[in-house]
């Protein structure tokens, strides 16, 4: 793996905005020369009010700096995203850890996922309670599968779930928290809102066909700000890829529902770059979670950017494995969105032959009305952010 | 697609077994042109004693008897995949459903997947306790998934765990059992024996770098016998495909631990023959849970039965996505096998323009010793089995 000691960074806005589709389409592809580790951040896939945007961009900011601090102490790529990860979750803002949406019961059950992309390890907690930060309990899970067997030959787990997920973390020290600590004002005002809205919608239909409400009611109330899933993607110095996510799932969820941040392939994905890929690709998703499982959305974008063309080939990605999906033909509505990282040794004559800097290319793309991003390198003063 | 009205079943067995891996790799594959239907199932890949082989060919028999009586009836590939399922979990000898391995607390936490070629709709449940047949579960969140959206626009669950999981189950009509009689007189005597057997390696490691204790521990202890994962593929009558699986997971494994029987894409898989694939294809993967999540073998396995040549196709697939794979690279052992079904349109000559056949292949791969599998199209009058 080659190091990326070196050079300013050049960035090189190739930003395309593309709305050539449905439903908001919009792809933006920028490339960065850069040395010492990258991140992009975003806080999700939906619809973002002025003042949620402000806080928004504020929480993004911050988990780039986050991470950036880590890389920059030497920190793998994996360490960093984490680190990101943890900022993202502990605002009351996003929806994961802090402030999760609240299921139908009005608790709150929390999925995470992390992808290393050097050791391809992957670690994953769904419908987690009690846990401030579920990418911690992700992260040590991945951690501790590295490791080996356990006693008796056991295969440590990498997938953990609800209760045993909980006590597990507690277990490997990971401090429980008061789910009631982790409601807040927004989120329990939020609840009730939902909760009236249902109540409403059901009571209107009663009486009605069972199977005629259930295609009748409203197609577009499921609020697309409820999408706010968290997550991030690293280089790190050495050019290895991570991918993280986070998120406090669909408002007014089935208890025990597990949406795309815990499941393998579609919340996130990391590859380092190996004799089958030219390219190191990381990848977080953000959106309606069972879409994003149906269609594998991260594992698809990450395998679509060993094209060429990293921007073309996100755009095809999302028009035929996501909107266009024969997996999603029955839905009326697909809604999603994703950031990649992808990035390769730089081919371009160095200052010195024992100095290298890795070209990154950074995208997003999402359906949504929108998505909330910031990206910083390990060289900036400060992070950048779109929403 | 064609329906398989016709002619009298054509086993044409062009079996294979290829011993040239490590592992006792090996490989079968049969053909069949047949109307009405086929299904194929397998009570897990592991280590059969002779007295449980016996079991398990009943099993199996009867598995596949049920599913031929629903296709018979005119059931779709769905519920007569289901009817299999539900035979291999009643029984006390396979470890899904009744009789499923206890995990560390002493409890039986199952996972259950369905997937349905037809409409890619996809239920599963995991790490779910107190419902004899988690396949039903699974199967009714696929249903209702079908129905559309719920109240005030919300989004179905695809998949649920745990006392969520559970308590959905019950609302929708599927009876609880108490957990208690779930356990069997041989799970629950595996149980204290592993019990045992893990506080005797702890005890030997105690004082022992940590680290150091986990890689030296016993690396065949994790018996093979406890990997009795079960599953089915069937075809219908009217070219539909459908795949199920169903796990009580690893022995004292970890309470919330989820494995490849819940996971999309890893324990099962279900394409009807469209634009893009000239097969329809059905797989059930049995093994290793965290082997068959990290290389999503069921799908994997699934995308190669695209190629020509069947045989060669799931020898390779298996050969370069499982035992060799990159994410597997860790590893000291690979464990897992898979069953798989695809079919297409019968080409040749028909006696009669309005009657179709399908040529259905069917083969079954695994790592592991042994593996038990069963056949019947819906013209035979008995299964064949295999282990």
């Amino acid at each position: 793996m080659e190091s990326l000691i070196n050079c300013t960074e050049e960035q090189q806005p190739s930003s395309v905005m593309t709305n050539s589709w449905s439903n908001q389409e919009a792809c933006r592809s920028q490339k960065a020369k850069c040395a010492g580790g990258f991140v992009l951040v975003h806080a999700g896939a939906g619809y973002h009010s002025e003042s949620k945007a402000k806080e928004y961009k504020h929480v993004c900011k911050r988990a780039c700096q986050r991470a950036v601090d880590q890389l920059r102490a030497g920190a793998l790529a994996v360490e960093a995203v984490t680190a990101a990860l943890v900022e993202l979750e502990d605002s009351p803002f996003t929806n994961a850890g802090m402030g999760s949406n609240l299921n139908l019961s009005g608790e709150i059950e929390c999925d995470a996922s992390i992808m290393d992309g050097k050791s391809l390890h992957f670690g994953s907690v769904g419908a987690i309670s009690g846990i401030k930060n579920p990418v911690l309990v992700a992260s040590c899970l991945l951690t501790e599968a590295q490791k080996g067997k356990l006693s008796a030959g056991r295969i440590p787990p990498c997938f953990l779930v609800g209760r045993g997920a909980h006590d597990w973390a507690v277990g490997h020290g990971i401090p429980p928290c008061p789910s009631e600590k982790m409601a807040t004002k927004f989120s329990l005002s939020a609840y009730k809102r939902n909760k009236r809205k249902m109540e409403l919608a059901e009571k209107m239909d009663t009486g009605q066909n069972q199977t005629k409400k259930r295609r009748q009611s409203s197609e577009n109330e499921n609020g697309s700000g409820c999408l706010d899933t968290v997550g991030a993607v690293v280089v790190d110095s050495e050019g290895n890829v991570a991918a993280a996510v986070s998120s406090g799932g669909l408002a007014m969820k089935h208890p025990g529902r597990v949406g795309q941040a815990a499941h393998y392939g579609c919340g996130c994905w990391a590859e380092n770059v190996c004799n089958m890929n030219s390219y190191s690709t990381a990848v977080s998703t953000s959106g309606c979670g069972e879409h994003l499982i149906r269609t594998m959305l991260a594992r698809e974008c990450s395998a679509a950017m060993q094209s060429e063309d990293a921007h073309q080939a996100l755009l095809e990605a999302m028009q035929n494995k996501f909107i266009s999906s024969p997996f999603l033909a029955s839905e009326d509505r697909v809604l999603g969105g994703v950031i990649v990282l992808r990035c390769c040794r730089c081919v371009e004559a160095q200052p010195s032959p024992n100095i290298q800097a890795a070209m990154v290319e950074f995208l997003w793309s999402h359906t949504t009305e929108s998505m909330c991003v910031g990206y910083m390198s390990a060289q900036d003063s400060k992070a950048k952010v779109s929403v």
